[in-house]
């Protein structure tokens, strides 16, 4: 082997890989160790806090505020904390704004339950997973990325593992072809070369002519048992290029969607109520807050109580923190300074959705051995997503669509339930023929339509970004913000409680 | 999009894939719904039958008999079921054939266990994961392959994450470039160069100019959070091209290793004593057979009761089947003939191993946030294998080498376990620098010298499968056989099983 310099320069000299690769001097000891991810340290004992609004972010800020002596108050206003970090389970309701009610009627058992909002927690969101760890809730390994679940192709449902190899072969080949024949562009030395070669020849599971022929890989044709087995036969590459198929094999590259993912046993709330419970009788839920004021020691807040048929309540405190969802926010009676109000009114939520429903059977264990993972639709329901938990046993949750937004949420958050249900069961057909048959007793959420939500997450856009992020981050008088849109990791609880320990930091020190 | 014909001749012309890609007639409902494995229906109430061997293979043959109700005896030699499908926990003991014992010093936890044997099940091994479903034994996933698991490349170790993105990134540059520019082969339109683009773009993370220059799907080398996050430098294409990384980040493409990988709850053993516990007193443990003779009537059986002194015990029966290791096999008293004594003997079998630690703080987890996986090692011990199980837990068994054989088992079973586990704890430095602190409690099987497996799995070489498979299989007056070495399915609990349901039906129609 020559040094790696000049290998490098010897493949981009046969027209190979960019120079801009050769960051050679970030290769020693180039492991990088995660940062021990923690909450600030606070000065004991600070003014008094209320903060409003209890999912992830209100619900992090008040317990570190608490841990560190601060009197604190959070305020929640429906009847249970966690707000978009929810589980669904036989006796739950939904409610969405315009008093479109659907009650869960799947049975009760502990792994029969649906996360509408987050449901994963990547292994290097450490921050979250800190808060498992200190508060004893009990992880499990959910299943992104599966070989055996399927991707809705031009001609029917491909098993994502025949499209994944099919594109490891292709693209390996492809590869192999543009190498240097014959004569040897220097420095490029046979050794490399050969190398090369190898690497392409397992990357791809080409053969010795460093051809795409299919293996094993793809899958069986007739499985290995008292005989060899026979590999199915390689996809026609122009099927490969259909989006719906490389992208579904593609989509756990990205970090935030690659192996270890983990959910809690039992359903995400899990976390929320571990955070509620540490947080004790410092928080007050069915507090439903309608307007804020400053005073000369802080601010005041107005609430509803509605438990007790919204009798009004009114508290003061030094600091308030706003965790709330923008638009809930925006549609406050505040005095927030009218720049800050113009920019959350303008930022964009996704119109998310989930629908599940309860199957009598788990056939996609039965029948296609798909032990959890996400099969990729080419209609709007676009994942359906089999559980990482409960394999063999008695019926399961089967989740039927997750719609990031755009015109297919759209849809979704204007059709009643019964209608999101039909056109669900309708395109997972194009998946599982006998869908229809299997599929029962449907929930959805629609984020755009519940209440205290109005958005699955916000959508930054670039302007936006420049113009309003710092504006939005900042305290303003009394008023401190957090939430997974003052983050840059947005969408996920880890967002939200890294935004939530910015604002720990500018309640100690502002 | 022009039809697939066109395009894969546009490609093939273009000087890419091969022609032999074009199994265009296998495209239509291509998705093959695997067979609903099950045992073979036997006659009711067949003749007495002795099986001997009580691992999966012996196992299942007789709960298969006895469920058709034939009269069936298992005569296991040590006092656990399983053979191979073995756990080790806190109090067990690990003889050696030469006497050497290890007595298991770890804590005692439903967690901190090791499997030395079979440790993992393939979805798609359908007939043990149907046993697991009758039976009830609870199943969990077990990670296989875990970005943030680490390789031992030249300058140390790199996360796998990097590794794999790297590959995709190289791969898929080289692919671009071989792709045709300027004008355009026909028949290769520009819309179905503009979708190769699109996905050799989505497959290698490439930037618009169809070069690698890095992406988070390396890792993060400042995570984001309040502000955008900075991906880690690419690797240089010469560390990618070091057989250890890109095997390590490859090895999960085969189908017998790809997600979604499952595990028994609480370990392996689980499998074989739910078998048992379905068989009852037909299953007869410390029951060391030493001697078979044919009779008028089929076969008697000579052995010893270990637990009662070895007092001499025989019984017969019209038919005997032999679900043992090869090994051990050639290796009693038997009037089996000539030809297969011969041809059990010539069987290789690999002397592979494990070793595992107790380790008092899940550092994998809190240093480097692994969560399951198996990082790859360029010296003897091979694979570090972390628990997919116990995630946050008080201490954790780090599997801290898994040798398949070759020269490194050779070594591995010539040390005492004490200079084994020094080795192990020297190689594994490479990947954990403060691994000597972090490791303890040693625990190590070399299965070449387990008095009753001798080896971990038959390895066939292609002349000896033509000379002996089908002679090794066949039924020999009242002897029939069973075990992993007589599949396809080799060194895999479903291969011992496969070749026990071939048995059953040489008992039923033989």
């Amino acid at each position: 082997m020559t040094t790696r310099r000049a290998l490098l320069e010897g493949i981009a000299a046969a027209g190979g890989i960019n120079a801009a690769v050769a960051a050679l001097g970030a290769l020693g000891g180039l492991l990088p160790t995660p940062a021990q991810a923690a909450a600030p340290v606070l000065p004991r004992g600070g003014r008094p806090v209320i903060v409003i609004g209890g999912g992830i972010a209100g619900l992090v800020t008040a317990l570190e505020l608490k841990r560190a002596g601060w009197p604190v108050k959070l305020l929640e206003a429906s009847d249970r904390p966690g707000g978009r970090c929810l589980t669904l389970r036989a006796g739950d309701t939904v409610r969405e704004a315009d008093g479109t009610t659907q009650k869960v009627e799947w049975d009760s058992a502990p792994h029969l339950y649906m996360n509408p909002g987050p449901a994963r927690i990547p292994h290097h969101h450490r921050g979250i997973l800190g808060y498992c760890k200190q508060l004893g809730v009990a992880l499990e390994t959910l299943v992104n990325q599966n070989g055996a679940a399927l991707a809705e192709g031009p001609d029917g449902p491909v098993p994502l593992r025949q499209v994944n190899a099919g594109l490891r072969g292709l693209v390996a080949e492809l590869a192999a072809k543009g190498l240097p024949r014959g004569t040897l562009e220097a420095p490029l030395t046979t050794a490399d070369l050969e190398a090369l070669r190898a690497m392409l020849r397992g990357f791809g599971a080409l053969d010795h002519q460093l051809r795409w022929q299919g293996s094993s890989r793809a899958g069986w044709a007739e499985r290995p048992g008292l005989e060899e087995g026979k590999p199915t036969a390689p996809l026609d590459p122009a099927v490969l290029l259909n989006p719906v198929l490389w992208r579904g094999a593609t989509f756990a590259e990205g970090i935030d969607y690659a192996a270890t993912m983990l959910q809690p046993v039992g359903g995400i709330d899990a976390i929320a109520r571990a955070l509620a419970k540490a947080l004790g009788d410092s928080l007050v839920l069915n507090a439903e807050v309608f307007a804020l004021r400053r005073t000369e020691a802080g601010a005041r807040v107005e609430w509803r109580d509605r438990q007790r048929n919204g009798r009004l309540k009114q508290e003061t405190a030094a600091r308030v923190v706003l965790a709330l969802p923008a638009p809930v926010l925006a549609a406050l009676d505040t005095d927030l300074a009218a720049p800050r109000r113009d920019a959350l009114r303008d930022l964009f939520y996704a119109s998310a959705g989930k629908l599940a429903f309860q199957c009598e059977r788990r056939f996609w264990e039965d029948e296609h051995a798909i032990y959890g993972g996400i099969s990729f639709s080419a209609r709007d329901v676009n994942q359906l997503w089999y559980p990482s938990h409960g394999f063999h046993a008695r019926k399961g949750i089967l989740l039927g669509a997750y719609i990031w937004g755009g015109a297919a949420g759209a849809r979704f958050a204007g059709r009643t339930p019964a209608q999101r249900a039909e056109a669900a069961v309708a395109d997972g057909k194009a998946l599982h023929a006998d869908y229809a048959a299997q599929v029962a007793k449907p929930v959805s959420v629609a984020w755009g339509n519940m209440p205290l939500a109005r958005g699955a997450w916000v959508e930054w856009t670039e302007p936006q970004r420049a113009a309003s992020y710092a504006l939005l981050r900042a305290p303003e008088g009394p008023y401190h913000f957090a939430g997974e849109h003052l983050s840059h990791q947005t969408a996920w609880m880890e967002g939200a409680l890294i935004s939530a320990w910015a604002a720990l930091e500018g309640l100690a020190w502002g």
